[in-house]
């Protein structure tokens, strides 16, 4: 069925440009791979053309941080901020019963108080290469989907540890536009990250669920970390200026940071899944997830700290994902993604060559959603919770794995991601057993309820027990725990694993086989037909509207630009910026209770502040999750704020982006420095920040 | 065609009394009459129950401000408190090119300084009278609907004469439940009325027309006046105690005031009319208004503050009209009114007595409508702008009317309007010839778009000249500005007007025909009708359900209920109150620039402020326009909240209450005292308010 219908209908390509019709792009839209920068909008729109100098800078400044956010280099000695929310992660596993740093913040005043981050991976993009003929050329007429899978991931295994041999970088292979380009991006990684400064979360998170996703907001959602290198602070030659005054409503300012994922070249039969099973399925599993947790924390004080990070990551989810399902239930939404559908195969149809090459795409997605609808149950719930059961079968995986050759190992295994594997499965963070179990019993459970004890599944986990037994005697046998543990059966490799009789290992070996099944199963039948499928409707793309259209996030470094402006909000305009004044305000409005409590030293120190300081401030910069943490910076590529948020408006952005509403949210640079030295007593790092001095 | 129905089936009211259908009445909905508190609500939902002492303490201390509004008493001295915008007019009619009293704001240290406004009448309900027997009796088995309109007519100026003689009160005949029941209302008036203190509009009207009728709000939006007898501070020892403290979120709180109109009781044809005609008519020609209001504004600074306060107006009623066309197009909104519309119906019709007796209402309206369709356009655009020509007519009309009995002319004409007919036509208040007759040329320009310069009315008005050369010579040779003009026409009687040879009141001369012929025939047609159908169905509602429904508003004394609660606004809480930090925020948050501009006043005291004091909160009272001004008060009848606004969430309860996003949007006490003290140097005012000491 594949052909290489790229480089079959490239002259085609060649032909058709200068009939090419470029999508209206929307002022603001669009997260831009560097390579491919938005020019033409930034010089019509702005009278503003980004110098290689200005792109490389900004580019090397910007980190990508593993837990799943972004951040910049803010000082040249490997100072680094993000938000609150994406160190969240670190600030749990350096908390213990007696010290809660999320709850009560920190601040080192000399490096050697810094803090030493359990798993804490930084990673900057130092290049990009297209390498789009070389994977594609791995791919041969007459393969099957499937085997054009296997092509591809073999081609991409030897390229990357090519790369990283030769380089020392981390090397990974991102695909843009469905798979229709195949880009090496090679990183510069920290692994020693040290904590400098949290705030409190009470301030970090002002306003909680109910405020989260969006504005007006008055959060100081700041983390400050320290990369080093060879025990010593990094020199990040590479960092942004700070800019205290930070920019003004109406000023250009752009954001350069790791947007997750976005779904909008999707064809319409994708989005319609995504509206009828995907989202209802997945926000019944959140909130009975939630519903667990909170269950959970209610049986203590350690036990509510154990699960803090969890809640919030969910409840963020949840709330992220109905607003996301609220732009898929929106007629207008739907209509014009139908529309944008129809256009594109419209005019690839009308282009016999074209119809040829790519219109069948269209119908296999269609029939592969068919055949995920069915098994989609089975995929959702065929799975045990919690950390513990995940390194088991890690370990159990990476012992029948590592025997093949590079080429033929599923992803996680090959050569140039063992590092980062290792560092999490190696990583000291404190598991939690007691909040495993919990997990894991009512994981089951909900398997049960919708696909029945009988499903081979899950018959192999209980083994006749009830859910609970069978996750009280898993959680009671295992030595995961232990890091000592995890790397011996690591080093020990197939022998050691074969060996072990701790209950998770066990239980790992076992349905390791089954999920191999399932596995091949899906990349037959779905993963496969899908990939050539999408490639070929990303290369219809392509050959109709060029590259006037930019790529879905894939957590790679995008460049997105706008202005910062309010916008029309429930009958009124909500500003461009709110003040320290607005955080009071919200506080003592809800009677400096429940969600909006402001610290004690918030309430001590207001007297100190000049109220009129910015706090927050939105911009219409395209981002969503992942860009957390990003820098927002001016014409000059100076430091003038830090993404930690979208507005409840930008959600169903995941599909479609809306000039009118959609906005970024930042904390302000001046709110930052008020907060730090008034509040905080952090004159050293706020010092460093504006280059009064520098730590030594 | 008519029968008195309601006499007729009163016996079968009375056997189904036992298996009446309660509707369900949501907690915080009801504009209820002082007659028929909903004692039942206040008892199961907060076990309050109120004493006829405090319902009577109460209304007697509450104000109809006669432009419109609400207020209240607040000192044994006279001294009434309303809104800004309630008091605008009398501000701008007080203001001179010299001397903007709306922009600069007033304070009036001692009573020798306050200022007399030119027309504010004050009314306070002294006693409520059910007449709807003898009004109702008047009608005679076998009259028609048209005859059954003059013959209550006559009665109810019966009525009123008789009573506003005996006691030398204002007697006003009202109806409610479309007509099912009518009141005798007499009213305590107050003409001799000054100013005291009026904060400068900026702050009252802090967010101009994008932040009105929303929340969170930040207005000071207060106006107090003082009422006088005989030259003399009123002695008002029915006054609202003053409580600086407030009340608190989930507070028990009361409005008492005068909700201008509400479309609760409306049959769906009626409010689809509204959603098809009505509305987009009125919008349609707001928009216009207000875009020639604007343009003369730009003429110049005099001309900018002439239109400032139609221009509000005008702003505002756009706002409001647009929130409730939103309602109209809500579909599930409809659906309920349609249901409850239906469910009225079916049960009438499940029983034959009452379907002989009232079913005919519901269709009479249908054809009433369309008829009202057919000509609605005529209605709309004949008529001529601006106060100049609006009091020719009305001496043209006196003249022709005050020749009748009492009981024959039409109601503003009756001897119990007379006085205020007279209060406002002798206004000493300032026209501006310039702005009327930019009015008015641009009303004759609209006619003729609309109905033809061929229309009969137009074709009277212009006369063969275009609506510039009529609108110049009109007002240039007019002399209706002019008092004495107005009076010695108005006493001089048919004779004087007859011999007049100003231009307004000759071409008034002209029109009283043509506009008495098309009033004959709309009460023929449509208000005779109408009236005697909307009194079926009214008649209907009460047999099926009682008085457990309000009777939709009519500027009339009202009670709501309610507590201080926040509401789920976009994506997170609107919190129950705001605070001064919030004030400072939005202004700084916008720049202090446009609507969001602080006085400088507010900039330079900010220090002496106390920013955590309450400004602004929310309660789940049921409200609307003409509620403008009214208090606040809590169990012990104490004032804890100055009406001015409803969110933009309640606009469309003008047709159906909503539990959980409707609110009303009140002052604080705190702030208002907080200002008053610290930046208004109006110590004196302030130490009324608290008792502190006594005006003497």
């Amino acid at each position: 069925m594949y052909t290489n219908v790229r480089r079959a209908v490239a002259g085609a390509c060649l032909v058709v440009a200068i009939v090419m019709w470029a999508l209206p792009s929307l002022a603001g839209e669009g997260m831009w791979t560097f390579d491919n920068p938005p020019r033409k909008q930034l010089k019509e729109l702005y009278g503003f053309e980004p110098t290689q100098q200005w792109l490389d800078h900004l580019r090397l400044s910007s980190v990508r941080v593993g837990d799943g956010g972004s951040g910049s280099f803010v000082s040249p000695n490997g100072l680094l901020l993000t938000n609150d929310h994406v160190g969240r992660g670190q600030l749990q596993k350096l908390s213990t019963k007696d010290r809660d740093l999320v709850a009560e913040g920190f601040y080192a005043r000399t490096p050697a108080e810094e803090l030493k981050c359990p798993d804490l991976e930084l990673n900057v993009l130092i290049s990009m290469q297209d390498v789009t003929e070389r994977v594609l050329g791995a791919v041969k007429e007459g393969m099957s989907s499937r085997e054009a899978l296997d092509a591809r991931r073999s081609e991409t295994a030897k390229i990357t540890k090519e790369s990283a041999d030769k380089s020392g970088l981390k090397a990974d292979i991102v695909s843009f536009y469905n798979g229709s380009e195949y880009w090496l991006y090679m990183y510069k990684k920290y692994t020693d990250v040290r904590l400098v400064m949290a705030p409190e979360v009470q301030i970090a998170f002002f306003g909680g669920d109910p405020d989260n996703f969006t504005f007006p907001r008055h959060d100081l959602d700041i983390t400050f970390f320290r990369a080093y290198e060879d025990g010593k602070p990094a020199n990040t030659a590479q960092y942004l200026k700070w800019k205290t005054a930070g920019a003004h409503e109406g000023d250009l300012v752009f954001v350069s940071g790791h947007p997750g994922s976005t779904n909008r070249l999707q064809t319409y039969a994708q989005t319609e899944y995504q509206r009828d099973v995907a989202y209802p399925a997945r926000l019944k599993s959140l909130v009975r997830s939630l519903d667990l947790l909170k269950k959970y924390s209610s049986r203590g004080p350690e036990q509510a700290r154990q699960a803090a990070g969890s809640i919030f990551g969910m409840e963020n989810g949840r709330k992220a994902s109905e607003g996301e399902y609220q732009g898929l239930l929106d007629r207008t939404l739907m209509a014009k993604k139908y529309q944008e559908d129809k256009d594109l195969r419209d005019r690839v149809d009308a282009n016999p060559e074209w119809k040829r090459a790519y219109s069948w795409g269209w119908d296999t997605i269609t029939s592969v959603l068919a055949r995920q609808k069915l098994m989609s149950r089975q995929g959702t719930y065929r799975t045990i919770r919690g950390r513990l059961f995940q390194m088991a079968l890690q370990l159990v995986q990476a012992a029948e794995e590592l025997k093949k050759p590079n080429g033929e190992r599923q992803a996680p295994y090959q050569e140039a991601n063992l590092p980062g594997l290792k560092f999490r499965l190696f990583s000291p963070a404190p598991v939690y057993p007691e909040l495993e179990e919990a997990q894991i019993a009512d994981g089951l459970a909900e398997g049960i309820e919708n696909i029945g004890a009988d499903d081979p599944f899950l018959k192999e986990v209980l083994n006749g027990r009830t859910p609970e037994v069978a996750a009280s005697e898993l959680v009671a046998g295992t030595r995961m725990a232990d890091v000592k543990v995890r790397r011996d059966l690591f080093e020990g490799g197939e022998k050691a694993v074969d060996a072990s009789a701790d209950p998770m290992i066990v239980l790992a070996r076992k349905l390791s086989p089954v999920l191999a099944e399932t596995r091949k199963w899906n990349e037959k039948y779905i993963l496969g037909p899908n990939a050539s499928a999408l490639e070929a409707i990303g290369n219809a793309r392509f050959a109709v509207y060029g590259k006037s259209v930019n790529p879905d996030a894939t957590f790679t470094l995008r460049l997105s630009y706008g202005t910062i402006k309010g916008y029309p909000m429930n009958g009124t305009q909500a500003p461009p910026m709110t003040t320290l004044y607005g955080l009071y305000d919200r506080a003592y409005g809800f009677g400096n209770r429940g969600a909006w409590t402001l610290p004690q030293r918030f309430v001590d120190g207001v007297a100190e502040l000049d109220l009129a300081t910015p706090l927050d401030f939105v911009c219409t910069c395209d981002i969503i999750g992942g860009n957390s943490g990003s820098p927002v910076v001016d014409r000059d590529g100076a430091f003038v704020g830090l993404i930690f948020d979208g507005n409840i408006e930008s959600l169903p952005g995941r599909f479609m982006y809306s000039e009118s509403t959609n906005r970024a949210v930042a904390v302000h640079p001046a709110g930052i420095i008020e907060c730090l030295r008034k509040l905080y007593n952090a004159n050293g790092l706020a010092d460093e920040l504006e280059g009064v001095t520098q730590v030594q």
